[in-house]
């Protein structure tokens, strides 16, 4: 056995966990889409315009995708015209201090690689 | 100004920070690659291993694009055959924090779903 073949149960835990996590989270669009969810539900034009870069098509696609996971619940307001508004279900929410880490992270990446 | 438009600064920066991580992780497999490469430095026949489902020459491109910014570092040692050894950077080992609690976060939905 040599040194990389040392792996405790703990390191695997962690890999199948991340792995299970990115599954769910699969494309470019979920975890944005999540940011800007975090600290409130918003309007399906809200997303739209926050989510850099995404189009309308691929927004409303990953939308559908994250509600069937429960990653996010739909509702339609009672307005005229119609409201639809999004926001984290509880597991969501949970998602939160993962966001919080990695803005910290990307945050501290900028800066280094500014400073060069 | 309706409740939508309710958003401190704090908020904006966690949205742009995520934004800037993913930016520099984007595609499938970076993150299951840094997973992978968390615990230990690895080789690349390993890297391929341990990151399910990556082609070989998917892994190849991501680790070359990993490199240049400056996530991991690339040794040959002078083996026989060569060994193409990988391990995080500084910046690499910083996203350990985010990585465990992706795994934290994955380990739960998994229960929650399977429970169900």
């Amino acid at each position: 056995m040599n040194e990389y073949q040392i792996e405790d149960e703990g390191c695997k835990e962690v890999i199948r966990g991340a792995h299970d996590a990115m599954d769910v989270l699969n494309g470019k669009w979920k975890i944005p889409i999540i940011a800007v969810l975090c600290f409130n539900k918003k309007r399906y034009s809200d997303i739209l315009r926050e989510v850099k870069g995404v189009s309308g098509k691929m927004l409303s696609r990953e939308l559908k995708d994250m509600e069937l996971n429960q990653l996010l619940k739909r509702t339609v307001l009672d307005t005229k015209p119609l409201t639809v508004q999004y926001e984290l279900t509880e597991y969501g929410q949970k998602f939160k201090v993962v966001i919080e880490q990695l803005a910290i992270w990307g945050i501290e990446y900028r800066k280094e690689v500014t400073a060069k």
